[in-house]
């Protein structure tokens, strides 16, 4: 007789406040479900595991680590996707689901998105449910009161290390910026901003809802600061020139950028 | 004796789907807390708290609907956002917490903006704690199973309206486009995608995760029809020319559109 095959779950488990965790998740979590989660490196803590540890759950017996690590040599990554693939498909085809946990929500920036790919790769037929999540945006913005988009607003989410000169560019279309990964450039960011008369409508927020999270409202101040990883700038543009509303369809008067 | 005051919870329900709702908005429906919930006339349902009821959580006995009508006159829009502010302090006033329910996510284009605002003018002592949810688009993404970002992807949310020499210009600096409120210029949009050879690699969904969601990949054939104010496009834009990686800052060498 053969075993049913299990199936994947993409697990979102929100930023880092265990309150954030959806009630599809929670279930999910709480299923006879095989639990994996990424690493980076064979030593390192699980960001996605301690989310769930601190929303009072018991990490079960039978869980995988599955390697994730910083790197963008592709001949690498393909490496640790595969046996990450692997790994999951083994257990899957041992008739058990498989619950994948990741910070944030799998579907954005997330390295659920290229176990999912490598999996589909190896057995195209193993079923697969996402679980959205919170991403840590939004979460930020709820913790500093702030709409991160208002009627009408332009949303930008930007890795920051496209360049300064990338960034000036998209203040001319865009509300809000969410600058991710500001770390290698954060003082030439910093310039712009005040140049730009930006720095009182800027706010960085690092491990947002984490026991360690950390809000600068005074921008400037984190000037050859060095910050984590999981940390963003959220950038607002409220001098920004709009168009002519037109109804039913807007249209836009596009004014040259000074 | 004076009565202490109540605080007001942004409960973020997410886009549709019941299973979406996080454990913390979960928790605050389940205490005393009274239920407010935006609706847009007097007559009409609350998408806000049709979440909740298939959730099956049951509508607390106290319980006011909050008029937010679709206009855009800005006269009307401050006498009901003045409305609703005035009925939230009240209950506050008589010393019980007041949940506002809205779908999505809270600080995302969402009625509760203007509620909180009016609201801080109206007392600005009052407590306010924002409970982040899943906007409809990341939801929408993990329905489809495609990642909405990638490593490093450049990320654009866009209410359409703004017209397609807008769109058309984003698709020089983004991944993904999510265009919201298609409906007023839906053909010109499918015109674009079309003319870019994008058609395959975008999504229309409406109402997603909700029982009468409806996800349509062939976007093409939507072309003439009237689609709902509560869908998306995710336009995926693979063949963005990226500029060269520099570690620690990337460097753009940026390629002229064409």
């Amino acid at each position: 007789m053969s075993v049913q095959i299990g199936k994947l779950f993409g697990v979102s488990l929100g930023p880092g406040d265990p309150g954030l965790i959806t009630r599809r998740a929670w279930e999910v979590m709480q299923s006879d479900a095989h639990w994996t989660y990424p690493v980076r490196s064979r030593s390192s803590e699980s960001y996605a595991l301690g989310i769930a540890q601190r929303a009072g759950l018991v990490i079960p017996e039978n869980h995988s680590p599955l390697l994730f690590p910083m790197t963008h040599d592709a001949a690498k990554l393909s490496f640790y996707w595969l046996e990450a693939a692997q790994t999951v498909l083994s257990v899957l085809q041992a008739g058990r689901d498989v619950a994948f946990l990741v910070e944030g929500d799998a579907s954005t920036y997330s390295t659920f998105g290229h176990l999912a790919r490598t999996l589909k790769a190896l057995d195209a037929s193993i079923e697969i449910e996402v679980i959205a999540g919170v991403p840590s945006f939004h979460a930020a913005a709820a913790r500093l009161q702030e709409p991160l988009a208002d009627v009408d607003d332009m949303l930008a989410i930007v890795p920051a290390g496209y360049g300064v000169s990338m960034l000036e560019r998209l203040l001319d279309d865009f509300d809000t910026l969410v600058l991710l990964k500001v770390k290698p450039i954060l003082n030439d960011i910093i310039d712009l901003l005040e140049r730009k008369n930006l720095l009182e409508h800027s706010c960085f927020i690092e491990k947002s809802g984490a026991p360690e999270e950390r809000i600068v409202r005074d921008v400037a101040s984190l000037k050859g600061e060095k910050v984590n990883y999981l940390s963003l700038l959220i950038v607002k543009n409220p001098g920004r020139l709009r168009g002519e509303i037109a109804r039913g369809c807007r249209k836009v008067v596009r004014v040259e950028a000074q």
